[in-house]
């Protein structure tokens, strides 16, 4: 396994290596989430292709500088799940590598990263585009791997894709999840006992609500109050968000007659945790 | 010549040629000057490699709805020209087939778009760099051949390329000018016989006060003032901007220690016309 910290490195150990590369952009303290989607890239690039890592904690997208302090960097440790995992190439660059000091352009979307966290997190997704691009021409990848949990992230970047006419086919893979259900996610770490013991309850929360607006019966705000109640009875959660939005545009709705989402954010102390679900009309 | 005016058209013939791939981005309306960049292209294409002209009036580029309206679109002539230099590839796509009615991703450039064309025209540097970085990525060049006339462009392509990790290296071209020194543009066919007679008097006045900030002699407000005097002298001109600019980061400055430009944008009717000078301390 190759490890780049450079641009130029990871360039020249690309050239050396053929058919077609799978990407897994991450920010590194990887999970069973992670292989997952290492897995299938591996699967996508075949015996000839190449799987690149990426691991980079993306400064320009955090809102909240106490959360980009925060956010684990275990480098060690997710290069030896790497290796483990048969990875071909990592590219762990420094901010330094990857932005000017004097840097100047931005990829921003305007549409689909208005609502949910976009509303939450302002600049987040102009910093997600920006970095993901930059990966996607530095690695000359022809696919790359992202994980569901981050619905909304996929949903704009795939839109950066279309509208960009980036060569690059965007592979979903579904969320992986703890035992009890919590949805895997490096914050998870940063949880103490307590809050830990707590999260699942996102997950109860969203797939009662499911049932229940699938069911019909109870009217849509009724069902999300319910759910949030669910997940604030403790004292240990504050709901971000909790909404209902189309599936294909992100808009919130107060109906459901077409694919949408139940998504939400929670924050545990300083932590913030999301998940959804999907609702059928 | 093959004409691809969609772009999964474009990518089918490119799939077919070898070699490096250059591209020449123009909206058109080819004079001299775009037919000086097709040469020069196909210099660094070589004998095996291709050189594209893409010829699309990029709607996102322009702020003001008359100027689009009436920007000369003689297609017929345009494919002419590029079979006589030699063309391999002609991209001529419709607006369509460019943008999506819901397109919502845009790149911008937040520092060297903001004087001088960037403060006169909003928006439009935001649309070279979206339309500018589609036709890279539809194309896959590995190089693009852009006039140096548009100086302003060409600082804030490569900072897109530079910043983005565009795997495109960019080359300039020099000015190429009419025999009374009038900067060829597409612009030009729409001035008036009276109007046409007058616009050399821009290059004359930048070139007067090009050698007299050399000289040293008067201070630059003295001489900005005399060149807008000298352009105005014609009641058909109206100066849009006349600006004394550092060479790279195209802060307007007061004084010449560095490299700087001075450059001029100019109003004959409708029509806007631009040019500059380099200034060495």
């Amino acid at each position: 396994m190759t490890v780049a910290t450079q641009a130029d490195e990871l360039k020249a150990v690309l050239a050396a290596l053929g058919g077609p590369r799978v990407l897994v952009p991450t920010m590194g303290a990887l999970h069973d989430g992670h292989l997952a989607l290492i897995r299938h890239a591996k699967t996508l690039a075949g015996a000839h292709g190449t799987v690149v890592v990426s691991i980079f904690v993306n400064p320009i997208q955090f809102d909240r500088a106490a959360d980009l302090a925060a956010y684990p960097r275990p480098l060690e440790a997710d290069l030896a799940a790497c290796r483990g995992a048969g990875v071909a190439v990592v590219f762990a660059p420094t901010a330094q590598a990857m932005y000017f000091p004097d840097r100047s352009v931005t990829v921003s979307e305007s549409q689909l990263s208005r609502n949910l966290c976009g509303a939450a997190r302002p600049g987040h997704f102009d910093g997600v585009c920006t970095v993901v691009l930059k990966l996607f021409l530095l690695c000359g990848c022809q696919m790359a791997v992202f994980g569901d949990k981050d619905f909304q992230q996929l949903a704009v970047i795939r839109r950066m894709v279309r509208d960009l006419d980036v060569p690059v086919a965007i592979i979903a893979h579904p969320t992986v999840r703890e035992a009890d259900g919590l949805a895997m996610s490096s914050r998870n770490v940063r949880l103490n006992p307590a809050q830990r013991a707590d999260a699942p309850r996102l997950r109860q929360a969203l797939l009662a609500a499911q049932a229940d607006l699938q069911g019909g019966i109870r009217p849509p705000e009724v069902v999300l109050a319910t759910a949030r109640q669910a997940i604030e009875a403790s004292a240990l959660a504050r709901v971000d968000y909790l909404a209902l939005a189309d599936a294909e545009s992100l808009e919130t709705v107060t109906r459901v007659e077409r694919p949408a989402l139940l998504a939400a954010a929670v924050f545990y102390g300083e932590v913030r945790l999301i998940d959804h679900v999907r609702i059928e009309p």
